[in-house]
């Protein structure tokens, strides 16, 4: 037995904290001890009040909280959630909470995993662009499910104001996202999906202050969530990407439930040696942690999807739909069209015949076709039959694209060029749906209506939107699950 | 927003794996492509045999199996599995799995996750020394769950053989030790509790042959298992610690039933660029999981603990306890104890007065005393009673221990000085519980007598452990959860 081994092996002895630093080697980067950056945040957090949240906040939780419910209700119908509702259901427990857009009635956890799966099965869902986190799919399903079983057990009941729900979602995308900043982008490029990675913090504080966990309580959830990281990049483009922010979502609910009858774990598990920075990231910035806690919240910049594609194409289609909207024109009167993109439109979406909706997604030419086509860029439009209508096909045949270095990351500078001989032109400076260029609550609700069509009764839609706008005086934050769920 | 973010952002689109290998730098390492690890490793466990296996693995896997038991009734009725059960329980699905050595009857996810905690609680556990992993902690809670939930259903019943169960065992064991043993020691020097990382794909490949997966479903549970690693050696000394394997039995067992219904995942959750082994050890030697397959079996060199500490103290106690034995001599004969200890000894575990029994794990002195005081090294002689027994007490002043160069990892040269002048001297070679001095089937009936004595009926003891022994020809493993769950 060589002596790495042995020491390895004396770790098994109940508390290897007892026998301190001489068990291995410290991780690189860990040279001189971080702040408590575990209890400063639990401390933040457990203090915050729903007084405390500036107006805009509020507004940007409302508008969060309205698109992660169109993209659940899109997702709700896919085949990867029920697959998973299927072989989970024979473990379901007492039916305690809904499921959006579905007519399955588990147990809080196994809610809480099958709607944070649809809500990210589209990648239809918000982006916090400066960490590519998708900030409310761990943290709504927890706190959702967590609000209907509160308000329905029989002992004990409990409901839970739409402030206290409003406040509770604004502090675990904090805290998610701020973990996230601190590890961006080494642990993103490391291989680390990192909705799943940081989900978990986000989900147990969210569902921790809904549960009204004291800071020592708070710092263990935080430990509790820091061995749990789930997600892994190679599985995107297969059915376990949407498993990661479901299964974030329940592993963050159960570390708060834990904590809550007072579980202990580490009282540094975000900053410690053996610790979820040091561990899964050589890049550990702990400021973007623990400095303005309560002052700057990262919801602000929280971005939403106007189009069912990866962000490169979005330019594209925002440009081509302007030009549809602005000109009359068929694609007949077509003779070619010219995009002039950013270099990386080239290297990520360059098929040129896609066959199907999810090749479509992939296809730069395809996306302008369609959105000239249908003037659209939903989910819709990247499904196997759009691609494959001639007419789509057959535009879509004169697009060429040519990376340009003056194009940045979200422009696009296109020229149509029609049979008659006119020139249309559109740059755009800033597609929509960047931040700044964001969404309006228009749109926001267009693609609601867009997603839900199919799931929710228009009575069922109007009201849960509009619950979602009228969040804070809410007195029961269960309804919102219970106008989610889908028509039996 | 910068290129990385913008490369990043795009990978939000549905499948990257379309985008190809564009969209991020490689992880250090990976430079050629390695053999489908996943797939062989798949192919092998789901074609392999019980008639295939050896006889010496036969007899260890029934070793296995019986000390686990042991290990896993010990801790059952432990604070923090209490804690966490009455957590869950409100979230229990139908009565489906029986709880070691307690009353709870949870569904059958749920039951696996406690039982993975109560066999880790107390550190008693096997040992597979080469990784320091707890083989049994993840794969066995799995299939015991999963054989009483198969045998008990109204539809589909299905009786699990002995022979198919010990066969899931061994071929669980297998792929976790092996993927351990590929990333060993870099995984666990980095910080991973490598029970919990590794144990999800051998919960998978043991739950997955019991439910017959075929190759790709395999493949697949492997992925989803491959996303869900557990466990920060930062918990260690606190509740969270025990978590880890249950957690890790829990998700390997999802994983299997996600595959079982074809959810799909990577191909390659192992070896990929993004996938386990790339994200989260810098050495990945392959070879470990894909050569000598069906030749060796990695259960071969588990171990079992004698005594209820880390293993650098076991030399010592079982010197003393057979000097004890040897010699007729009371506490107050002695003089002078003097200890010759390898010096990783003195660097773990030198307490010299401790307080609590869990003190007492980190005290060579209590250790040497009280194998003398009462001629063992259990969990009750790391009771706070036992620390403060006057007696030993006493005893432990007169031990005195010096590091020593020509003394190795698992041996001790103990001299004790009576105070009629005679001296008693001994050299242990290798440790009880040692790969080269292993421990005893009969030392196993023992350890598992006293394990027990406070969960279990004597009836249902014995009949437990004739269960473990006659594993082979059982006809229906789900006998053995019924027969160690708790008097109600």
């Amino acid at each position: 037995m060589n002596r790495r081994r042995f020491l390895a092996a004396s770790a098994l002895a109940g508390s290897a904290a007892l026998a301190g630093g001489a068990e291995g080697a410290a991780p690189e980067g860990a040279g001189t001890t971080p702040p408590e950056v575990t209890r400063i945040l639990a401390k933040y957090v457990v203090s915050a009040k729903p007084a405390d949240l500036p107006e805009p906040v509020r507004k940007e939780a409302m508008r969060t909280l309205l698109n992660w419910f169109a993209a659940t209700l899109g997702g709700a119908k896919n085949e990867a959630v029920g697959i998973a509702a299927a072989a989970l259901a024979p473990f379901f427990g007492n039916a305690q909470a809904h499921v959006v857009g579905r007519t399955e009635r588990p147990d809080m956890l196994n809610a809480a995993l099958l709607n944070g799966m649809s809500s990210h099965i589209l990648d239809y869902d918000d982006t916090h662009l400066k960490t590519v986190i998708h900030p409310a799919g761990p943290v709504v399903p927890a706190i959702l499910a967590l609000s209907e079983y509160l308000a329905g057990r029989s002992e004990n009941r409990k409901f839970v104001a739409g402030r206290d729900f409003m406040n509770a979602l604004v502090l675990g995308i904090e805290a998610e996202c701020r973990i996230g900043n601190a590890v961006y982008p080494e642990h993103y490029d490391a291989g680390w999906h990192i909705t799943g990675t940081v989900g978990p913090f986000g989900a147990a504080v969210a569902a921790g202050k809904i549960l009204g966990l004291d800071e020592q309580q708070m710092v263990w959830a935080l430990g509790i969530a820091a061995v749990q990281p789930v997600g892994l990049r190679e599985m995107f483009g297969s059915m376990t990407k949407s498993f990661h922010p479901g299964r974030a979502a329940q592993n963050g609910l159960l570390a708060a439930l834990l904590a809550q009858k007072n579980f202990t774990s580490s009282d540094q598990g975000i900053e410690a040696k053996s610790g979820w920075a040091n561990v899964l990231s050589t890049k550990r910035n702990y400021a973007e942690i623990t400095e303005n806690l309560g002052k700057t919240y990262e919801i602000s910049v929280n971005t939403y999807k106007p189009f069912a594609c990866g962000i490169v194409m979005h330019p594209t289609i925002d440009g081509c739909i302007q030009l549809r909207e602005q000109t009359h024109f068929t694609p007949d009167d077509v003779k070619s069209i010219d995009l002039r993109v950013n270099r990386l439109v080239l290297e990520l979406t360059a098929i040129k015949a896609p066959k199907t909706g999810l090749e479509g997604k992939f296809s730069i030419y395809y996306a302008a076709a369609v959105a000239i086509v249908e003037g659209s860029g939903s989910e819709l439009q990247f499904s196997d039959a759009s691609v494959k209508n001639p007419v789509t096909v057959a535009l879509r045949e004169k697009v060429t694209a040519t990376a340009d270095s003056s194009v940045a990351e979200d422009q696009v500078r296109i020229t149509i060029t029609l049979k008659d001989g006119r020139k249309l032109e559109k740059f755009v400076e800033h597609a929509v749906g960047s931040v700044k260029n964001p969404m309006s609550d228009h749109d926001l609700e267009v693609k609601f209506a867009a997603l839900s069509d199919d799931v929710l009764s228009s009575d069922q839609a109007e009201d849960l939107m509009e619950m979602c706008w009228k969040l804070e005086t809410l007195p029961d934050a269960s309804q919102l699950a219970k106008n989610a769920a889908g028509k039996a």
